[in-house]
C-alpha cells in the first residue's frame, strides 16, 4: 500500500469509529431490489438505517436524520414527489443529500428525474457508474439498463464537469473508482470483479456514503472513505466466496468486523 | 434452564410441530425491506407465507388465511387503505391480526396509522421495540427512526397499559423480551446483541408470531412461544456467525431445523 | 443420466455460454419479495437484470431489452397498467415475454390480471406451479395463497390445454417439472424438496428463463434448459445446505460457477 492510501485508510478508520459511536440515522428513499442489502450494510458499519418514502412523512423523517440518500433504482411517479420533498427538506436543514442516479440514460424518465432532483435539492454527492455519470452531463450517451457500458477512465472528465456544474462531489465507481470535486481527484482500486455480480453493490456504496458524510462534513473525504471501505471489504470477502451468493453475505460480515487488521489481510 | 422456561420451551415445540403439520397460510402486508426475510422465516418453520397488499384482493386473501400480519415499515398512503380493509376483514372472520408498529413515534403518519389500525381492526397482538410501544401509549415519546432509543424494562409499564387499553397481548422486544396481556407477564432473555445488526429481525418475530397464533388461539402463549423460538434460534446462529451477513443466513437455518436438540445446544 | 437428458444438458450449457458472452438485458416487472433473488440469479448466469415498473418508462426499457419477465407476486393496481403497456411493447417489437402467474386462483384479481396480460400481450412462455396453471384453464380450481395444493402430474393436462389455447409454451414446476407446447412434453426431475422452503424459487426460474429465451428463440428449448439448470443447481446446493437460509446463498453460488463439472457432481 502506498503512503497516500495508508493515510486515507487511517482517516477512513477514524470516520468508521465515529459512525460506530454516534450511530447516525441515515434516511434512505431507495429501490426495492437493494433495500435489504443497504439496510444491512448500514447496520454492519454501526449506522441506523431508516427506509421511508411516504409523502406524508418524509420531511419529518429527514428532520431527525443525519443524511439523506436518494436512489432511483425502481422509480415510480409518486416516489418522485417524495424524493424532491425530502431532498428540499434536507437542503433547508443543511442535512447532506446523496443522489444515486441508477439507470440514468437508460430511459428519459430516469434522466429527467435525476436532473429535477439535482436542480431542486442540490446533492452534496452524486455517485453512479460510468454510464450514469456520463448520461447526466452528456445527453447523447447510450446506456444499457442499470449496468455500465463504459469505463470509469472514460467517464472521469464527465465526472469533473458534472462536479463543477453542480458544485457537488461526483463519484464514478467501477474497476477503478474516481472521486472528484471538479478539481481534486482521488482514485480507489480495491475490490473484485465478482462484486459486479452482486446486485445493489453500487446502491450499498451510496448508502454507506450517507453514513460517512453524516460524520465527516467534507464530502470529498467522506466519499473517498466510503469507496475505500467498499473496495477493501469486497476484496477481502471475494477471497473466500465461491460465487455472488456467498459474496453478498461475506461482504456484510467484512463490513461488520472491519478494522485495522482487515487492512493487513488485503 | 429454569423449570418455567423448560415448560414453555416444550409447549413451543408442540406449537412448532403443529405449524409444520398444518402449514398455515399467513397473510402479510409488510415492508419492502423485510419481505424476503419474513417469507423465508415462515417457510423455515413450515408455514406458508403470502404477501398481498392490493385493495382489490386483500379481503379475499384474508379469507383463506389463518392469520394476518400488518407491518408498517415502509408505509404508503394507498397501503393504509388496504391494511385497514384487510384488518377489518380479519376481525369479522375471527382471523387473528398481529400489528407491527414499525417506527411509531418517529413520524406522525406512522403513529396515526397505528392508532387507526388498532381502533378499527382490534389486533390480537401488538409487537414492537421499546420506543414504538411507548409511542403508542405516551404521545410525548421521542424516537429515532426504526431503532429503539429506550429499553424494554423502561417500556414494560407502557406495554401493560397498552394491553389493558386495547385488550391485546403486547410484546416489547429487545435485550429482554416482555410479553403481557396487561396482567400476566412472560419474559424471554435468549438471543444475541448481533441480532440488532440484522435488518428486519423484529419484522421476522412478528411474522412467525402470525404462524404461532394460527395454531394456538391463546395469544399470550403464541406470542411467548414465538419470542422464545426467535431468541433461541438467534442465539444458536450467533455462535458461529462472523457478522450480520452470515447471521441472517444461519438464523434461517436454525429455524429450519429447530427441534429439542437445538435447545440442548444453547 | 439417460441419453436424452445428456443431450439436453449439453444444449443447456451451450445456451448458458451464450448468455455469459452476450449478457442479455432482461427486463423484470416482478414482486417485492423476490426482486433481490431474481436480480442476483440473473447476474449469476451472466445476464444483466433491470427492474423497472414506472408507466413512464416501461416501453423505453423494453425497447433496449432482450426479454421481458412479468411476475404478479405482489400485484398493485397501478402496476397492472405498466405490465400491460410493457407486454404490448414487447409483443410489437418481437421481444419474448414470459408470464409468472403467482397466486393465480387465490384471488380473482390475480386470475383476471393474468388473463388480461395473456389476452393482450401473448406471452411466449407461462410458468407457474400446479395450482396456478390449473387456475388459468379451469375456473373451479381452489388454491392456497402462492403455494401449490396440487401436483405437477395432476396439472399436466391443464398445462397442455393452456399451451394449445394460447399458443404458448407452458411450464408447470414442482417435484417433476413439465414443459409443453401442447404437443411435445419435456420433464425435469432434478432439484431438492428443500427448494420449496426458499421463497421466490419459482420467480427465479421465470427470471432465468427470460435469459435463456433471449439467446434461444425456441421457447420450448429455452424453458427446458432453464428448468434443467434450476433443478441441477438446486440439487447440488442442497447437498451441503443446512436449511433454506444457506440454500438460498449456495444456490446462487452454484449458478455462478455452473459448468460441465457441475453436472458430474450431481
Amino acid at each position: 500500500m502506498d503512503t497516500q492510501t495508508s493515510v486515507l485508510a487511517a482517516k477512513m478508520l477514524s470516520d468508521l469509529a465515529l459512525i460506530r459511536s454516534k450511530s447516525p440515522l441515515v434516511h434512505n428513499i431507495t429501490n426495492y431490489v437493494a433495500m435489504n442489502n443497504t439496510a444491512n450494510a448500514l447496520l454492519s458499519i454501526g449506522a441506523s438505517p431508516v427506509m421511508a418514502q411516504a409523502v406524508e412523512e418524509v420531511e419529518q423523517m429527514v428532520a431527525i436524520s443525519s443524511a439523506l440518500v436518494i436512489n432511483i433504482g425502481t422509480l415510480s411517479t409518486n416516489w418522485v414527489e417524495s424524493m424532491i420533498k425530502a431532498g428540499q427538506a434536507a437542503y433547508e436543514r443543511k442535512i447532506p443529500l446523496l443522489l444515486d442516479p441508477v439507470g440514468a440514460g437508460a430511459t428519459d424518465f430516469r434522466t429527467i428525474t435525476c436532473h429535477q432532483i439535482i436542480d431542486t435539492c442540490n446533492p452534496a454527492i452524486i455517485r453512479g457508474n460510468a454510464s450514469e455519470i456520463q448520461a447526466l452531463i452528456d445527453n447523447t450517451t447510450v446506456t444499457k439498463g442499470v449496468d455500465s457500458t463504459s469505463t470509469t477512465d472514460a467517464a472521469l472528465e464527465s465526472a469533473k464537469a458534472l462536479a463543477v456544474k453542480y458544485k457537488a462531489v461526483v463519484v464514478v465507481s467501477g474497476e477503478t473508482d474516481y472521486i472528484t470535486d471538479g478539481t481534486q481527484v482521488n482514485s480507489v482500486s480495491y475490490g473484485s470483479p465478482m462484486m459486479r455480480s452482486v446486485t445493489g453493490m453500487g446502491c450499498t456504496a451510496s448508502a454507506i456514503m450517507g453514513a460517512f458524510i453524516s460524520v465527516n462534513s467534507n464530502a470529498f473525504e467522506a466519499a473517498t472513505h466510503a469507496m475505500l471501505l467498499m473496495g477493501m471489504a469486497g476484496q477481502l470477502a471475494a477471497k473466500y466466496s465461491k460465487g455472488n451468493g456467498s459474496l453478498q453475505v461475506n461482504f456484510l460480515d467484512e463490513l461488520y468486523s472491519f478494522n485495522a487488521d482487515s487492512i493487513n489481510r488485503l
